[in-house]
């Protein structure tokens, strides 16, 4: 038998949301915080939040709130699933009201332009070390819309201390959530932010009627592009053969859930940025990502030619099509030094 | 300038032809060759292969034969495009009207049963040693249909030649068909052949109505499968990273045009084997690779999960579901574990 535990989810949106469901059809005492009011009165009253996840109906023990003070009080988990650009306005609210240490859970997936940090880094900055106990990352293959439908999935999460990890392992495992651990937080950390660079590529290659052979060279390109940064960073190279690497990037360039695959799609079909942007009504994370992703591989000296081509149709008016062709034509006629640099890092440790 | 030749391809199935309309656009003079009468009176009059290839219309540099004497005289490439079960039949056919020697290049995946000989063994076995002149696959990410309708596709060749790679690389690229090369040939041929296995399972997971969710972890679940077995067979790691691994491994998994992943999804539905297999009305490589591919688990003493429950599903009548649900079930609870074995190899050397 499973410890029952209250535990607090800050943000609901649908994966807040989804992951609110696997905690309350766990058992525990879920505590959902978002600060629309409307919202608060939709989940506590009618058991849905129509706006994210149509059609689910959540379990009767997920509470939400709009006071991120009521949500935290006395709880020792918090799961953070708001878009990483609101990641900090977040943790400055909490650290004002909060003296007892506890955990964060984080499943944003993104790198910070400029800072270049990954989540885990920006949480760490904003919280005193005297709150923070420990920081874990939950990520991997996971749309929302599958896993609020009990649909099997399997996710992996991972943190410098691996009993705090476990211990998260613990709260999310059920029969249909699998969770496993790794300890390579980077690697982890990179794969789920950089997919989304990956993902809106696919999108703009299906958007201009491409087909699947176009869509599999670049999803492999783009696996190598990631590892090359990762293990630049740090990470270890197989993280990116794992659930967190490869099955993230495929679920995401593959799958219409994908709303980064979905933004692409509309840009390869002609459509402007901003146009796109004001369609979605959600965050694509990919756009901001890019941005960081490009500096981040100047700051590494790394070769990406695929962040490069999508930078160019994001931020410099490119043309799709005139990008995407660059793209295939470019690569090296030895596929193996594409990839041997992957396992640069590796051979010199 | 390239250099034009007259090229034969054996088997007007949907990759041959695919091919031979590549060879075709880049302006050599092909000879196409099936022992079907009437499919040879479609393609020389009508210029169409209807049954394989619908709505396309093949350039008029293919000529169609039923006389494999007529097909090969003179020419130096020979492209061998037909099912794994007919290549040695058609080599000896071809050992006994052919006196120079040739390059052949074939195009098919699978692993023999039983002798467990890859495909460019088995032709080393079939044909006299002065009659072949090199031995050149050719994989990838590549569904015919894509590639009849010049949509952008990325392959690889792979000799122990390398020379004789490039001779190839040369013959088949242009535009919309790149292709690249790799020294590896038992990971090239490893990886197109054990794809289909892991495609089988993702029809089954999608026919059972799981979704993309647990397709992606079948997915990354396989791709670790199939590089631990290569890597016991003397591949090269990389190469599962790339176009003839992760790649082609997408591609067969995640589109409708795949006939392995139709297989597996009529199966998911419920549909017995053999009324599977009837209403196909073509090969399925995969069902003939699960055997093989078991066999090789055992003879090289690794652990294949995916290809011990799909030979269960095929051949042991066990139901498809309590099959994927175990799978789910049995990975390791630390993710690394199961990928660390895939570096076994490359550590040793």
């Amino acid at each position: 038998m499973k410890n029952k535990e209250s535990i607090a989810v800050v943000g609901a949106g649908s994966w807040g949301t989804a992951l609110a469901i696997v905690l309350a059809d766990n058992g525990h005492e879920v505590r959902l915080w978002t600060q629309n009011e409307k919202r608060v009165e939709e989940i506590n009253g009618k058991h849905t939040n129509h706006q994210y996840l149509p059609d689910v109906e959540l379990p009767k023990n997920i509470l939400a709130f709009s006071s991120i003070k009521d949500v935290l009080s006395g709880l020792d988990v918090v799961v953070l699933a708001v878009p990483t650009k609101a990641i900090r306005e977040v943790l400055q609210s909490i650290k004002n009201i909060r003296t007892e240490p506890f955990t964060v859970v984080h499943v944003s997936k993104g790198i910070e332009p400029d800072t270049l940090m990954r989540i885990s880094e920006m949480i760490r900055e904003e919280l005193p070390e005297e709150l923070c106990k420990d920081i874990v990352v939950l990520s991997g293959p996971s749309h929302a819309e599958e896993v609020s439908l009990r649909h099997p999935t399997t996710v992996t999460v991972s943190s410098e201390n691996m009993k705090a990890a476990e211990g998260i392992q613990d709260i999310f495992m059920n029969q249909h959530f699998r969770v496993y651990t790794n300890p390579d937080v980077v690697g982890v950390e990179i794969g789920g932010a950089l997919k989304n660079i990956i993902a809106l590529a696919a999108g703009i290659s299906d958007g201009l009627g491409y087909g699947d052979n176009a869509k599999a060279a670049l999803i492999t390109r783009g696996l190598a592009e990631i590892a090359r940064l990762g293990t630049k960073m740090g990470a270890d190279p197989l993280t990116f053969s794992g659930l967190t690497g490869i099955g993230d990037l495929i679920v995401t360039c593959t799958s219409v859930h994908s709303r980064n695959w979905r933004a692409g799609n509309m840009l390869g079909k002609g459509q402007k940025l901003q146009d796109v942007l004001d369609n979605m009504g959600m965050v694509v994370e990919g756009v901001r990502t890019t941005r960081a992703a490009r500096q981040l591989s100047v700051k590494y000296g790394v070769e990406m030619p695929i962040t490069e081509a999508l930078y160019g149709i994001l931020f410099e008016e490119k043309d799709p099509k005139v990008a995407v062709d660059e793209l295939m034509a470019r690569m090296k006629t030895n596929e193996m030094e594409s990839l041997v640099h992957i396992m640069d890092r590796q051979q010199e440790i």
